[in-house]
């Protein structure tokens, strides 16, 4: 039986290429966290079932989950996301560690979504989370590192926007106007308003709600509490400009306080990318005392889409600097040059193989490096080598400190 | 229900000094393998089921695999390895790829295994592996590539030893005293010669084997075939000692020729660490040309363990320089101060709190900062800042890029 060489349906391979620029988004998440004061933790990809069962959201535990049992019987899930893992972690050492907590991680996590774009059934997602801070400097701050990671990646005042809501003002308004519905179904679907035309929204509502009318007229309001307004004012001093928008929920049912997203305002692509919000109560389920906890979580197929369609994504070279070829019976001598050059911190592949110069060539294109080294008897006797700029053709003669110098500060790329 | 914080059975939670370790180890890697020329790479966690069963080891896939069915009834693995994954990409790409390919990756693997000592569920494994090479330079190089780890990690010679052996050799020995018993069932055992005692492990091979007494004179002789004695003064010239060990089989059933692996030799945990070898036929599997290939897989936890046993393993220290106290009501003062500090590339935490400053420290302390800096009115007047370092009890007034000198170059690790 030939075996497919495609990967498993809504995953990805990573060539080098993909890797590098992967890394390039993670290295930038990871420096704006750091400069925060974040500090990097990782949970597990297997959890418990019952960790996530009823904590993070209906929807993804019954029909997106990759959960089973595993060969001891035991109830088992993929991670879908990491909130209730951290808190986990977070209950485990509840009176060890040292509050305010900040903590980052870039985890894969797992979803049996129908892929489409910005969707995939394995995705990576920075997660920033504060844990120990009741006041809403944490919930500004969590905001400002959100537009600072999108900074960070050179977005634009216009190409985002950032969406703020009460989690908590809403549920209250949703429980005047439907006390007898459950309130994760009505929240649900105030989530959808956006993606929803008026009408059908109206139309759900009423079939919904009880009172449909005043909670119609509170979501289209702009009507400002005065946490909403104290926050707006504190991204303000932080020269960030946020928007009041009362349809915004959040799908995770364990939201308590403000919610917030960063919505794309790409004409061709208008869509909420990422966002979070406070999580107060979390850690009770633990049997401890709760930790006040905001947090976010970024996705990184959104994000690449976001960067693509704005250019924002830079050349990204190889890691490898400088191909050596062999030429002749060279093996042996070579070792002490090629250990050298490693030695000056410069990268180096080897083509050992024996066939003609032009195809060794060829296959250093392909793996998008551009300079290569020629090591024959000649060079190693005179202590001089030929390095060729595959991007220029260009070929010059030097010593080894040169060819380190040269191609240590290459700038471009040229896979 | 009370959840339990405790992870999933076999698998870690990786607090910020358990990360910071995983980092510090995974640098190391990191750094030596591109300094090669090996690229990195990743794969997704779930496979295809059949990609490998009959292809990996049957133990691993009848007895260790987490393998289920999805939503869509397709059976899937999360990866126990990853050697036929990166194969299926090779085989995906054959044509477009160059080579010699070098590639790495440090992907996470899942095995159903009772937890013990360097035996984990959940473990991460550097694995490096060389595409396109026939000749035994490639085979040099691997083992050569894994010993410069070790002496990347510190390892001194005596600690460690690389054991080498051919498979096709043995292979074709095996044939010759039992030709009609199954090759894999008379190589397992020839692999557990380490763990045996030498009267069960003859009586095993009399059981199994047609003709045994030919076999286990061989195993026990130290001959060399040619291959072994040129791969032997091929190391020996990069400076690498290596053993000849005819019972060196390796577990996987891909290999077809040269296999190593380095041995701990420290007496109170004398085992395998990690190992390798040459695999030339797994592309076939997908209907494209094979394409010869070495490579090796080194786990977390079995080099965690020999570095710290060996005591290899530094100070480390806390991505965040300093943590800020604010004094007072200077919020909104202070953030321009900040955010100067973060530009100064300086790692910066804020205690927002309003509580008492030695609870704050103590704070800081149980997050293993070094430094607190202190933000009140009279500070930002002046522009000359109280920084106190917690490890010595000193404080000194500074002005900001004095500080961020300061706290960007302390060397030692204060969690």
């Amino acid at each position: 039986m030939k075996l497919s060489t495609q990967p498993y349906k809504g995953t990805r391979d990573f060539y080098p290429e993909d890797m590098c620029l992967r890394n390039w988004m993670f290295a930038k998440m990871r420096r704006v966290c750091e400069s925060y004061g974040y500090e990097e933790y990782d949970v597990p990809v297997l959890e418990p079932l019952e960790l996530y069962a009823s904590k993070t959201s209906e929807e993804i535990i019954n029909q997106q989950s990759f959960s089973f049992l595993d060969r001891g019987d035991r109830k088992v899930i993929m991670r879908p996301e990491i909130t209730p893992s951290v808190s986990r972690m977070v209950a485990a050492r509840r009176q060890e560690l040292g509050y305010p907590l900040r903590l980052y991680s870039i985890p894969n996590c797992f979803r049996y979504e129908r892929p489409q774009k910005g969707r995939l059934r394995e995705f990576w997602q920075l997660n920033a989370d504060i844990f120990g801070v009741e006041s809403i400097e944490a919930d500004t701050e969590m905001i400002k590192l959100a537009d600072d990671i999108m900074k960070e990646f050179g977005a634009k005042e216009g190409m985002y926007e950032i969406r703020v809501n009460s989690r908590k003002f809403l549920d209250k308004k949703v429980k005047e106007a439907a006390p007898k519905v459950e309130m994760q179904e009505v929240t649900r679907l105030i989530d959808n308003f956006e993606k929803m035309d008026e009408t059908d929204f109206e139309a759900g509502l009423s079939r919904a709600v009880e009172k449909p009318d005043g909670l119609y007229q509170f979501l289209i309001s702009g009507a400002e509490t005065e946490e909403l307004k104290e926050i707006k004012s504190k991204c303000k001093s932080s020269g960030v400009d946020i928007r009041v928008e009362h349809t915004l929920a959040r799908g995770f049912d364990y939201y308590t306080d403000i919610v917030f997203e960063v919505f794309d305002k790409n004409p061709g692509n208008n869509r909420s990318m990422f966002g979070g919000g406070r999580y107060d109560n979390l850690l009770s389920n633990f049997g401890v005392e709760p930790v006040p906890s905001v947090g976010f979580g970024m996705g990184d197929a959104t994000l690449l889409n976001f960067v693509k369609a704005n250019k924002l994504v830079p050349e990204l070279k190889t890691s490898t600097d400088v191909a050596v070829l062999l030429i002749g019976n060279v093996y042996e001598k070579s070792r002490p040059i090629i250990n050298s050059l490693r030695g000056l911190g410069v990268n180096v592949s080897v083509d050992y193989e024996d066939r003609k110069v032009d195809k060794k060539i060829k296959s250093a294109l392909k793996r998008g490096e551009r300079y290569v080294l020629f090591i024959g008897q000649d060079e190693i006797q005179k202590k001089q080598f030929t390095l060729k700029d595959l991007d220029t053709s260009k070929e010059t003669k030097e010593t080894l400190e040169n060819i380190a110098r040269t191609v240590k500060t290459r700038q471009t790329r040229t896979r």
